[in-house]
């Protein structure tokens, strides 16, 4: 047990920062959750199944991602700790995935099912609250990506991601980088040399 | 009065198809809401401005839009009648909009503040489930767009607006469609005469 409610603490200090959580509202979270740990590379969800959980990372990273038509990686989403992750639609529709998500280090998560998701917002109504502070957030940084997608060369994408992320630059393989941008490689490669030497 | 209050209803009727919203709530919404008529072509917010309400379409058709370096439009959100739309960014965090917004056709709106916006969910706490279920759908629009954009081609693109918003396809002139999938003009005349040649 000691373990266990210890294990909440990264989750109830995340929700503390945006709600007021009640000292027995946050004990009673536990009864929604379960614990899973992933091995690096170790896979949450692969595409084709259903997402049956939600997943808040209580320690680690994960990575969610499209192989497209090549097997090439295209990241949708990096979740460090204190981050949820899903294929958000196969989970609240119960469709098939189109995302993977595997674990990048070792990590250990705590996971939700739909069902017990809506018990939660409906018996803790301030969760609806936490939620929806969330996706507002999670709403800008994608309408952000969507616009930087869109109009942003190769380079301002890499700039952006330096200026703006840094902590995801410093943290990330330059694989990884170049995949969560949507670029090859040898384009994040040649943009770094190009910083490099001005 | 009697327009006042006979120009909630179907901003109510939304809510209720998400939540329980009572009477006396029901009644109470419009202390939080002003309107505003927009004609055809008018903005409602240009870039460079913070956008300082959150707004629902009431009727009509706007739309949001960054203009590239050359001028073009590129369209972020069409909002038909009973979608919200928005900076949200901006809203959010009293930041200058990096989107314009105006009127496709001649449009009624309600307009909600950011301070009213976070009265209305302390005070009516339903909302924040509302609030939290549409900015969920619209999380997973955002994802499936991101999706497309980074791995379909212009054809899939087209192919699949057609299929899968066949109400937009059917009320957005070509040029409005080739803008929000992020094409020219000349791609999507060229994917039409290829499907109809099929």
């Amino acid at each position: 047990m000691q373990t266990r409610s210890f294990m909440l603490d990264v989750l109830i200090t995340h929700i503390r920062q945006k709600v007021d959580l009640t000292d027995p509202q946050a004990a009673a979270l536990q009864s929604f959750f379960s614990l899973r740990k992933l091995r690096r590379k170790q896979y949450l969800l692969q595409e084709g199944e259903v997402c049956r959980t939600l997943a808040f990372v209580n320690s680690g990273l994960l990575k969610s991602y499209l192989l497209d038509d090549k097997g090439t990686e295209r990241i949708n989403l990096f979740a460090f700790e204190g981050w949820w992750i899903s294929d958000f639609s196969s989970f609240l529709n119960a469709e098939k995935a189109v995302l993977n998500i595997d674990a990048v280090q070792d990590s250990e998560l705590l996971l939700i099912t739909l069902e017990d998701y809506e018990r939660l917002t409906l018996e803790i109504p301030v969760m609806d609250r936490y939620f929806r502070l969330l996706y507002q957030n999670s709403l800008v940084t994608k309408d952000y990506r969507l616009i930087m997608h869109n109009n942003f060369t190769a380079e301002e994408k890499y700039l952006d991601l330096l200026q703006n992320q840094p902590e995801m630059a410093k943290k990330l393989s330059h694989s990884l980088i170049a995949s969560y941008l949507g670029l090859s490689p040898e384009t994040v490669s040649r943009i770094r040399k190009k910083i490099t030497l001005r």
